[in-house]
């Protein structure tokens, strides 16, 4: 599918507010992807489709998991972790999507996973820090970002994780392990 | 082996003050499962032996975690997390401990696991608040203590994940898990 198209039928999928924070992912995507040596056509193919199943209806992504054989226990945690592994079906599926960098990155932008690929980390990172985000400690993740991808993602793990601990609510594991495999690669990095 | 002959060969492995700690969680875990409708005499034999491997070599730990196939993955977390899977192997094999409910108890008092049951909880429960504790948070442990086992060994995973995320250290997912089991529980609950 051309560019153009996808962009046009991606944004008919979702309220504008979040085209225009699906439009921040591809930017930034573009720019992580430069400054990291990624492959930016790929980090802005992602980012155009990590969303597209943001706004479907609960039961048909329920469907989905169920019918695709995706992991059952997603359907255990927070109903905000499905749009993601279902968007990655619905880019093979919709949008002939064959790139498998390309469909993980999808896949695993909320919840992380144990040995991202860079591709994986940079659009996840541009989920979090894109310029419409806003919440406590994103201009840190943004400052982060100037020189590690690892550094910056973990700060945004440890967000997410700090933030769900706060508020009593469930931790989804691959988050946990996400996170650990950044604290196992920077400290290879000796940082 | 007599509960006396068990006491000082234990006491025999590690420093005065940790006998000390065992005492306080032998006392606390008794007190827990009379409140809770556990089996006090379990949880007593249970909490005697719960750190007998604390002060063991770690070579020698890493040596039985391979040698019994207990999950490789131990091996990647924080050594901290060891002496309870081989505590667990030498109550069976150095103290005859056959009861799989108060070895599984020894097993996972320091990880937690998915559906903790109530030994479980309670080992793991006495471990955080016996006496001789003192942390932040510890004393609203106690108090939930008073009226839930869930929801103060809730609070003590909380202050064992909280204290990893800010110490940038690895969370072990066991314990997430464990977490979120008990999240579960207490929703079904209605607490």
């Amino acid at each position: 599918m051309e560019r153009e198209q996808m962009i046009e039928s991606v944004r008919s999928q979702m309220p504008e507010k979040r085209w225009r924070h699906t439009e921040g992912v591809m930017a930034t995507a573009v720019l992580l992807a430069e400054r990291f040596g990624g492959d930016p056509r790929k980090a802005e193919l992602a980012a155009i489709l990590h969303d597209v199943a943001k706004y479907w209806a609960t039961d048909r992504m329920e469907r989905i998991i169920r019918e695709q054989g995706m992991p059952k226990e997603l359907l255990e945690y927070d109903k905000e972790l499905w749009h993601a592994p279902v968007g990655a079906w619905a880019a093979e599926h919709d949008y002939g999507v064959t790139d498998e960098e390309v469909l993980d990155a999808i896949r695993y932008h909320t919840s992380g996973r144990r040995r991202m690929t860079k591709l994986d980390k940079i659009v996840c990172l541009a989920d979090y820090m894109e310029p419409g985000r806003d919440f406590p400690g994103v201009n840190k993740i943004r400052e982060y970002s100037e020189h590690s991808l690892e550094k910056a993602l973990l700060a945004g793990f440890d967000s997410t994780i700090g933030f769900l601990l706060e508020k009593g609510r469930m931790i989804f594991p691959l988050t946990v392990e996400a996170r650990n495999g950044l604290i196992e690669e920077l400290t290879k990095q000796g940082g």
